[in-house]
């Protein structure tokens, strides 16, 4: 079968490689009809990561289940899933308490969590192909409802960035009337701003710098900040009497750089410290990572973020961080969906085959004007 | 009437100053009889902070009304209270949703949180005194029950330690059966262990390196673990099979240092990020600055604590800080104490009359052994 | 003052009665401009209670603070506020917890609870006057923002029934993306109704027999159920697959009554217990009364419900029950409509002056085509 | 195999039955070792249910696997293991969000919930036998840490009393520092106070009739209320201060009756809604039933109970109900037990070989004094 693969930095190819199969008892063979590029490919495409030649990308996964192992009791051959990101068990401690982002079981030992085509997520393939493995699959395939074959934009958010903004709103404590800032216009961060709407947010200000994600902010109806041209700080506090937000998404993520393109990993917690209320609460669904060897900075080489926690604490705020389980979403999202009351496909900038996946990748990358979101089709002829 | 007065720099001497007066309807005025010496006045005994020369110490205080304002309706001369280190209005946004730890009227405007005898926690006086001026009353004054006269070391805990102990556990999210880490041994986190003791953690693992403070925590069944001695991680490790505890608990602040005495801001919550699992919680009560201008470091200068951000995301681990709500758990722990369920007086080493203020400072600040807690007893002769 | 004075049952007039003064130094004196009749008057206007002649109705207030007591430090004449229907003192056990809806101080001893205008809820003098007496004015009076005197008929929904709405949807634990079902398409059901529309319910049935009802219900995206035409057990199982809805709404109570007009106190609650889903939850704000001398039946004279509660237990449902804490929602319900994220107001059918009250309680309790809700408005000429 | 079967009302009989064998791949085979005879086998023991003749009881369950199926991937033949009560899938709707207690897939197409050996609850073949077959063995088998075999009649408390008496005080909502009241003493009303005892309960109020029992509270710390020789709601009204229980457990069931012997499945309710607070919360884990055929009365016979349901709605009460989700809770309260923090087993009063059932359902049914809790041992001699 054909698949997006790695070749070293900024290198990938459409290749063809081996299909999947049956491994064991509870696995599902899926045949992938989306599949999305995300944030977080980047940093295993750009080689700042341990991700390996000859693997395979794709986390955001939707398709049709073509067989079943013996043990499959739940989903059937026809059905429509969507394939959460975190490849999770179903039976160890922290999926049996729903935290299927930390699954103990499906990563090398010592390690919990694990994904489809990631680096240092355990041995999955990923999923930018036209076959993809699930394993334990009546746990982790959502089955999907009759109009899913129409409506796959919108669907194939649920696999990640749907529930990935909306974890970060769940973890800043979002709750009907609340002002929330949210750093990062990029596909999660108009997730999050998604999820404020859908949860009555009083005021939703997405701060980004990029006209093409603003736009799309302001299209749902946030309050865009543009940081290229104001202090995102200051505007937060005009829109809040100068209290500041009631709470705050990080979007962004360790590779947070100036308008110059300089990173600083601190920069997106330090306006968000500055920026939400004294007890306010953050969601940092951003990506930090514990070592970075080719950081620019040497505490940064060490995954240290010297942000201004003194004022953190000073003004008693809490942060929840780390991967979303996206279980605990999805089939509420997916109601959504199903009944109209939002789109996540509003995002979706390109449709494309398998084999432009280069050229996606090139331009996600860049960040060029107007690729805001790329859904590739593997079927597409 | 006679207080314990800063005057600079390990300077501290009780004075003759004017006794407080009621100045609004809603105060009461508390004759002191227990006052306790807190680890965090030493920040500002030490000269770390903006205290003013002038001003008296003392925020954990018990006393005796004697006299209440027009509007107070509830506490009556005569009643013995517990008063909440925490100065709170009742009626701003966040002391109605129980933030009482953040009031918005007791500090300067755009600063939420205040304390009696406090750098930077408004003007109000403190309570190492023979009297002291409690505002609001019937929102901050706990009226304690009739054995309060006769146990006041246990009650007198009521004001801060105890419930700020509490409240790194419930930031913690530390839940019967789980395994909990508390960093710091001293009077806050010897309570952060009596509390995991009343919640039935399964395991609690106490980190410090005196001898008198680990003695402590031995005497209520936690596990001790001298740091000067060996790895602390390791030892977590060792006690979870290798998983790092379920929850932990940050009890020591800013000025964390090693056996050497060097400081290292970050120091406690790296050994915390590695100590605790994959999507563990985090209770930070120990005190951190938003600027630090005597620090060793630039960094710390500004308040910035370099720690493990990135394994802290890796983990998925999230984090509660700041200063404790004591209404929101007095109430509870009074009937604990009430009701014979555990007596936080184990700690108290030494009562003293106010006068000997000056030599309780000076040990307590040097850590001297056997000086764990000082509580002063201003009407004694 | 003029204000609606209850005479007996089906008889209120409009009586010169003296004006409220400020009695305490926590006291604040309101100039009424929009006061809601609410469905729990037509109890009392009915005499199914105890509430006795001379007293005066009214607990929807909005108004415009005239004088404050001594003590009163936040809220300034000039003020445009709306004022909970509960009267909560602030400072006893449940009021510092957010219970404002069962204050342990401003009820008769033994009894927590209070109300203005209310059978049984305290002596507080009701609101349908032209000046009202607010206790304990800090924190019972919520400041409105510039706009209020324009959008009275939205904010004064903030007094009691858009809480109480949203208060059965928090007590359901409606999460975005449920289906929920409200028995009871009155006032309050309505407002529970656009409670879920803010919560992004995905499905949200409303059960009532009113045409103008089912209407207004329409108007806001709700699927309307007539239970005169069809059982809506079976109709709420057909939007669901046959599994019921995620959580239910209880918004009639115990005067519940078939088509033909007797009275059923037990209607509802099986109802909603055979049209939730097995672990459902439940949120009952309709009201039950603990002994109702005119019932038509023996076991409800004694406010006993023999409802279907073997089914409830082995569907392993929860309940909810009680008056709404309209405190723990107002602030942030008054930013959804001060942010135009909704209109309450959309079910006002008339505005009227206070003489014209008679008539629209006769109107009101007889359920009329198109009086759905009226706003009195004592300044009105 | 030996097993205990059910030949009709109070005719139980050890009779020989095929072995149970792995049907699907997801199955284990459990050698047992303990199992518990339980309070609710008693409804089916009286031929009060729909429990067949032939079908085995038993759903307590603790012993070896020996055996798994294909697709089983965790447990493994030799580990000691208990089997929760609740049959369940693992990967349906309710069992994903932590709802076991009511899978929708392990019993009949539109009833959620399956629980061994037990009428309505599904197919399930019980444990008081010599094996088991335990389907979705990796998800439904909690592993047993080493101690297990010497310590069986504390472990084999897991299967159910401990976590269903635990799950009595999560749904009142009890707090450390709160009190309880707990409504019947048997085994699980026993295992509530327990539960209460860990969780820090000022006072812990149990309410039965048997000496036994009460010594048992007793011995726990529990303060004990005889019904048969005081009123129980004056009873717990003295030791709170007229303001009743913070929260109430109701540990008895639909066949609550008086010391006569009469049944009046009301009771139990309408003491707790008198005994617990406004606004406290209520957790009923004793069984109800949604048909009772042989029921003294007509309202029993449908399932109804004509308790005070205007009481519990005018103070402000919530209440939850249902089967306990072992799972929730059985790994943490294992932790309690290998940590010597607690030792379920002070309830046992007979360990008895599987043949001497018939003798040990006779006592536990007619409550003779000393049968507290029976515990057969299938390989005992």
């Amino acid at each position: 079968m054909k698949a997006v693969v790695y070749h070293g930095p900024r290198d990938v190819r459409v290749d063809n490689i081996p299909d999947p199969k049956i491994e064991k008892p509870t696995d599902a063979i899926v045949r992938i009809t989306s599949t999305n590029i995300c944030g977080s490919d980047l940093h295993m495409y750009e080689g700042r990561t341990s991700f390996e030649p000859g693997r395979v990308f794709g986390h955001e996964n939707l398709g049709e289940v073509v067989e079943v192992g013996s043990a499959v009791e739940k989903v059937k051959a026809g059905d429509m899933v969507s394939a959460p990101f975190n490849v999770s068990c179903g039976h160890c401690s922290n999926c049996e308490h729903g935290l299927t982002n930390y699954c103990e079981r499906a990563n090398a030992p010592g390690i919990a969590g694990a994904a489809y085509g990631f680096a240092d997520m355990g041995p999955w393939q990923g999923g930018q192909a036209e076959y993809l493995r699930v394993p334990w699959a009546d746990f982790d395939a959502l089955r999907l409802p009759e109009d899913a074959r129409e409506r796959q934009n919108d669907y194939v958010m649920l696999s990640d960035i749907f529930p990935t903004g909306w974890h970060s709103t769940e973890m800043a404590g979002l709750y009907p009337g609340d002002t929330v800032v949210i750093y990062g216009g990029g596909p999660v961060g108009l997730m999050a701003a998604l999820s404020a709407v859908q949860k009555s947010a009083s005021k939703i200000m997405v701060v980004d710098r990029h006209p093409d994600r603003l736009r799309l902010a302001e299209e749902i109806g946030a309050i865009t900040i543009d940081d290229s041209k104001v202090d995102p700080v200051q505007a937060v506090m005009d829109e809040t009497n100068g209290t500041g937000a009631d709470c705050g998404c990080e979007c962004v993520g360790y590779q947070a750089h100036d308008p110059q393109g300089h990173e600083h990993n601190n920069a997106t917690l330090d306006r968000l410290v500055q920026s939400v209320k004294f007890t306010g609460r953050i969601g940092t669904v951003g990506v930090y990572v514990p070592v970075d060897p080719n950081a620019p900075d040497d505490l940064e080489k060490e995954g240290r973020v010297p942000f201004d926690f003194g004022l953190h604490w000073f003004k008693g705020q809490s942060m929840g961080t780390g991967q979303c389980p996206v279980k605990r979403y999805n089939r509420n999202l997916r109601s959504l969906i199903a009944q109209d009351k939002c789109k996540p496909s509003w995002i979706v900038s390109h449709e494309l085959p398998l084999e432009r996946a280069p050229e996606a990748y090139k331009n996600f990358d860049a960040r060029n004007e107007g690729w805001t979101k790329v859904v590739l089709k593997p079927q597409m002829q």
